[in-house]
């Protein structure tokens, strides 16, 4: 099962290393990884999402609540969320294919965010299906170059 | 100075650990980190953004292109590039100040993405002036949470 963990750190030197670690040393893949600093420049979000037994992410939610740079951590699996993710996409692109590309980005309400003569650069927004859609519509094009940024969460009130 | 560093690699169980690692055991700070797959599923897209040295930093350049996971290495420094982050925002909001807030929004085209009685969530996306532009704004109302992604980035054509 997915899994999605939100932990909040102290911004310090090593402990991204000491936490993406813990999970591979208990053989979690770690499908996506976002970090970045909260309100508080001195506390930053990891938003982690991980697949593998529930058990065994039990043990290393435990252990992460046992480091002392540690300060939160939610494993959100099963509760109400706001999920997002951003996604850059540079898309070939011609003079035939560019119009049906802009059109589709108009449905996904994505946006172009580079044009060159033989690629557009789209950026979109969305959860996990909405961004699966978009880029099974996209391969037909031929998708020359990806980011994405991992999946942020937060709890709805 | 701040590096975006782009780094294509194997999606493969403690890649992540190992690379995290190597630039803490050079004295880095990670300020922003964002792992997802690229539009190979057996290959990820990280985006390292970190601050230090400019030699020491092309010495873990030359690391990370010695690991055998590793499949690329772009320092985007002084390129032309295209820089993206998204931000989920929740915000303290009441009936006084919900509509202030919400042109404030129309202004910066973020997107209410929940709405609480106390609160509203707030998605926005841009490069770190815009994100940095609208903080400033929202912390006059009170911050309550926030979930940054951390900076990805593509090289323009």
């Amino acid at each position: 099962m997915k899994h999605t963990i939100s932990v909040l750190v102290e911004n310090k030197f090593g402990v991204l290393a000491r936490i993406s670690g813990l999970f591979s040393g208990r053989g979690f893949n770690i499908d996506s990884l976002a970090v970045g600093e909260t309100q508080d420049p001195a506390v930053s979000r990891m938003t982690i999402v991980v697949e593998g037994d529930d058990l065994v992410l039990e043990q290393v939610v435990k252990q992460l609540n046992k480091l002392i740079d540690v300060i939160k951590v939610i494993d959100m699996k099963g509760k109400e969320r706001i999920e997002r993710e951003l996604v850059l996409i540079k898309v070939s692109a011609n003079a035939k294919t560019r119009s049906e590309i802009m059109q589709m980005v108009d449905i996904f309400r994505a946006k172009i965010v580079d044009v060159a003569h033989e690629s557009l650069t789209i950026e979109i927004t969305g959860d996990e299906s909405k961004i699966h859609g978009f880029f099974d519509l996209m391969k037909g094009f031929g998708i020359k170059e990806v980011a994405r940024t991992g999946k942020v969460a937060l709890l709805r009130e």
